[in-house]
């Protein structure tokens, strides 16, 4: 194959949720459009590196000096939202379900991966809760080992008297059949039965 | 959302099979790197896009003059395999099945997306069979209603005499269980049933 597009595959193949085949499918894609498609995705690549940076409050990625969240005076102070990343505070925005603040880590704790307290955004959150009088911590983390450690880890770096934390429930999905759950979340589920 | 990185997101959700979620997830991972791997791959796409252009005779993506399926001697002449793009030349190289010339539509005839013959690289197939004495022409295109429209199409093209048409086997796949394959698979593989 052509070293150029063998080259071209390989990036993009590295990318999460795209394999090898995908990427070739991709790259050919790209290259056999006559409309300008892979200089259009190029340069709103460029623009986007240069100009996006994570907001120095919340760690949320934003291309103005503070984040559109951070911003927004209607929303509540009060309650702090931990998620991974930007990906997930799309989500909780998408059900509006929470009106509060966000702070992204961009990242989990891993021992695997060589990820410590120092690449992730986490030094800031205890400034913010004095600054933003934050009463409540929720933890949004994914459901694994790595998101339950990283929670750990920041309950133990903040020392405030009065200041509550929570977690998301963890049990069997909305329309979950009892067939179809792995066990973990099904001993999660059995362990958190509420009382009717 | 951020407009600039929304606009990002959209551009790599048109990519083929990359839905709006795996793009949010890819341009999050971009964005959140600190190692260059954005300004990289912009940078291969650009390269890519200047330097890479369809092989003059067999349509074949290549930044040479003339492919490496076209100027390599060692392969014979005498055999053409029409394909829909490169990728089904790689893996047909992968497989090292075929040691003929190929030819690269470049697509299918499509009603539906208004693929005509002009769009494809079709017209120079009838020159090709002169000037290198093709005298089999094996289509290896996608077993479907384009796949087999576009096949006719391009037999009703050419009226050299002598030369053979053929198509590759339909049939149960390698290991195939009859549980899993689908209907129109099956009648193919009756209807093409080999005495023993």
């Amino acid at each position: 194959m052509n070293i150029k597009i063998e080259k071209l595959i390989k990036q993009f193949a590295k990318l999460p949720r795209v394999g090898t085949r995908a990427a070739t499918r991709i790259v050919i894609a790209l290259l056999q459009d006559k409309t300008g498609k892979s200089e259009s995705l190029a340069n709103a690549l460029l623009d986007a590196a240069e100009h996006i940076h994570p907001c120095p409050n919340c760690g949320v990625l934003t291309d103005s000096k503070i984040c559109e969240y951070c911003s927004d005076t209607a929303r509540q102070n009060g309650e702090l939202c931990i998620v991974r990343d930007l990906s997930d505070v799309l989500v909780l925005e998408k059900s509006g379900i929470f009106r509060g603040r966000y702070h992204v880590l961009g990242g989990m704790l891993s021992g695997v991966d060589g990820i410590t307290p120092s690449d992730l955004n986490i030094a800031n959150i205890v400034s913010r809760i004095e600054k933003e009088k934050i009463n409540e911590i929720i933890f949004a983390l994914p459901n694994t080992v790595e998101g339950k450690t990283t929670q750990q880890y920041i309950i133990s770096t903040i020392n405030t008297p009065d200041i509550s934390f929570s977690e998301l429930a963890s049990g069997v999905p909305l329309g979950g059949d009892l067939d179809y759950i792995d066990d973990g979340t099904l001993t999660l589920a059995f362990g958190g039965r509420k009382k009717l």
